[in-house]
């Protein structure tokens, strides 16, 4: 019997900020979204047993590495504490979930602190597309290239076009849906900004294309951001419902996971796409472990899901990988609304990386604290209505490190 | 009762190679060092369930992150499986190593491949020093100052020596022996260098002052190199055993570690220094729960210690923190010539980081394998005689993360 990990909660910073422009560098980003963390779940520091932080590139958008360590710097209670770092990309801090959660099955401590944190608007945009290009093989695949992830993903749609037919206006819809939800969220980085379905389907100055076919509305956004989130044993939770006036039921703990890596090169990938039924069998497979292990048998049996849409494209290969529509069939569930809040099951409620942001290495974590907050009804104007249980995806490269959780209650 | 986790052995990359001399980056690197390791171990690359790579800073000396996804790419049955990359600085791949056995201890996974690796000689000694300063907190420790590291350690000197005197002879012979313990090393960066007790106790122009006491020779290398090592269940040793004619209890496998880290600033550190026994505290904490964990009542039950040398401080405080002499009292070691191959207690056999090599993401790992060849039996010219327990400390930063293991056989 496999000990559960629970979810207490988290906090993540407003992703519409310019840290950079209001003078605060990526240490300002870990003290203000502790403080967050800690005041929201009313947590004390000193139950904390280890720390694990997800960032992608500190090295170059900040030049400071070994950001584990900044985190006992917040309070004396956290000196001593385990901490690391840990990085696949985007997906830097579904990793350090994964560790966190890994450590309370073993046994080994009772409270995790998971953090992710990205600073990146400390370059200029160009730089910036430059750096992302280390989480492809960049000496193959990114040096010299202007934006090389756009034109990663437009070869996913150009295999997606060529295998199943992709409408573009399908595209365009994903990211007006996306810019919709982000409205009511009031972390979401778009929220104020003009943006419908009209403008996504336009092409040109107002909405350019940025790879070969994708265009602005298509792309994820650069973002500074952090989130804090507490995993913690079933011992722990059990003191904590009961200091804070909660059922255990009441609060969501991971039902299950899947984590599986893609060949880093785009080529090979684009071989595997074309063999196979679902074009990326990794994300695929992540996917499938995660139902096993949460007992589940399919899309059926989920609330929402918050998924890596780090380009439109994505978003519509996660509709079909997850098993929401058949294999080439994603626009099924545009088409009939599914995807919408309000709908069967609504894909990115949060406003996904499109609408509500994508700082990289704080993403995964962003995805999780947003299931936890739909499973325990506290999304406000973005809440699913009675969600239960929420899966959330979140992608590495160019759909290279694929990690699964399954998040719910009631058991 | 904890699961046990073993260690198959492994195999380090010559530390003595400059990479880009050769035309060649860090994806030689990984391809090399996994070629070793599978073929010294006739581990299957099918068998591996999981992958977890130490590296520090790939983002700037090979502009590439995302680096536990690569491994995928070397073999066709290492497709599909979860990795990730883990960072703590000079620690990063203890951290790998810490989660790997976690994992195992799970009973998530039985079999996993940690590597470390770091690329270091692509660029020039200053720009790699300032590389080195995101280890520290770099903005308030090591912007604009050339090598912060020598300056930092040079602190903990002078806390030493105003807390209990350091005579420099004594680092000196620190130096000395590690160069000398190198000599027999195959692997080691040094092992055709020119150094003697008399050269390290020289000042000048052959023996530069880099800090503002510590000299050349009492610092670790720049180093490329890689590192990989394997780490099994009982269950899947007990096999390998079989098929590799050995016998279980002559198989290491990790008794006890110990995880603790110091607040990342040296100014605090400084004040800890001051206001404990033990000047490193946390050091000494992450030695204490090993031992603990191991169930030994100190360092009289250590055959030898491979530790963390990144100066020839670093290792006079270890030899106290390990407490193979009273606080203030390492010299006495020095003298009696425990710390020497053929002492009751040798120190770095390997030589260390000074001697060895210091490939800042890989050396964890090269002191996990440095363990298991000397506990298996397997270390050649630098055999430290009947070996039967071996401890390590790797710190990552100015003795900010610090890593013990204790690696043993025959229970």
């Amino acid at each position: 019997m496999v000990r559960r990990t629970f979810i207490l909660g988290g906090y993540q910073t407003d992703f519409a900020r310019n840290w950079t422009k209001e003078g605060k560098g990526i240490m300002a980003m870990i003290r203000e979204v502790l403080d967050g963390g800690f005041s929201k779940t009313g947590i004390d520091p000193g139950d904390i047993d280890s720390v694990h932080v997800g960032n992608f590139a500190g090295e170059l958008y900040a030049m400071q590495a070994h950001l584990g360590a900044f985190v006992c710097n917040y309070h004396p209670a956290l000196r001593g504490l385990p901490t690391s770092r840990h990085e696949a990309a985007c997906a830097s801090s579904s990793i350090a979930a994964l560790m966190a959660r890994t450590e309370i099955e073993a046994g080994t401590y009772d409270l995790s602190l998971v953090m992710g944190v990205e600073l990146m608007k400390s370059v200029d945009s160009k730089t910036g597309g430059s750096y992302l290009g280390t989480a492809a093989w960049y000496e193959k695949e990114c040096a010299g290239v202007e934006f090389p992830f756009p034109k990663l993903f437009d070869r996913l749609y150009d295999v997606y076009d060529k295998k199943y037919g992709v409408n573009y206006e399908h595209l365009a819809r994903i990211s007006a849906v996306n810019y919709d939800n982000a409205k009511r969220n009031p972390n979401a980085q778009t929220r104020g900004w003009y943006m419908n379905l009209q403008h996504a389907c336009s092409s040109g100055s107002y909405n350019r294309v940025i790879g070969k076919r994708l265009r602005a509305s298509d792309c994820s956004q650069v973002t500074d951001g952090a989130v804090a989130i507490f995993l913690a044993s079933e011992e722990y939770t059990r003191g904590y419902a009961k200091r804070t006036g909660k059922k255990l039921e009441d609060i969501p703990y991971i039902q299950g996971w899947g984590h599986r890596t893609a060949p880093i090169l785009f080529d090979e990938k684009e071989k595997e796409a074309i063999a196979n039924e679902y074009p990326l069998p990794h994300t695929r497979g992540a996917v499938t472990d995660a139902y096993r292990r949460a007992g589940i048998t399919g899309a059926g049996e989920l609330s929402c899901i918050e998924t890596h849409d780090c380009f439109s494209i994505t978003e519509y290969a996660a509709i079909e990988h997850f098993g929401l529509a058949d294999p080439g069939e994603a626009y099924r569930r545009i088409d009939d609304g599914t995807i919408e809040i309000g709908g069967s099951c609504p894909v990115n409620p949060s406003g996904g990386l499109i609408g509500c942001g994508h700082p990289v290495g704080a993403t995964g974590a962003r995805q999780l604290l947003d299931a936890y907050l739909q499973v325990s009804g506290n999304a406000g104007a973005y809440q699913v209505e009675g969600a239960k249980r929420a899966a959330v995806l979140n992608i590495g490269g160019s759909a290279t490190t694929n990690v699964v959780h399954i998040i719910g209650r009631g058991e």
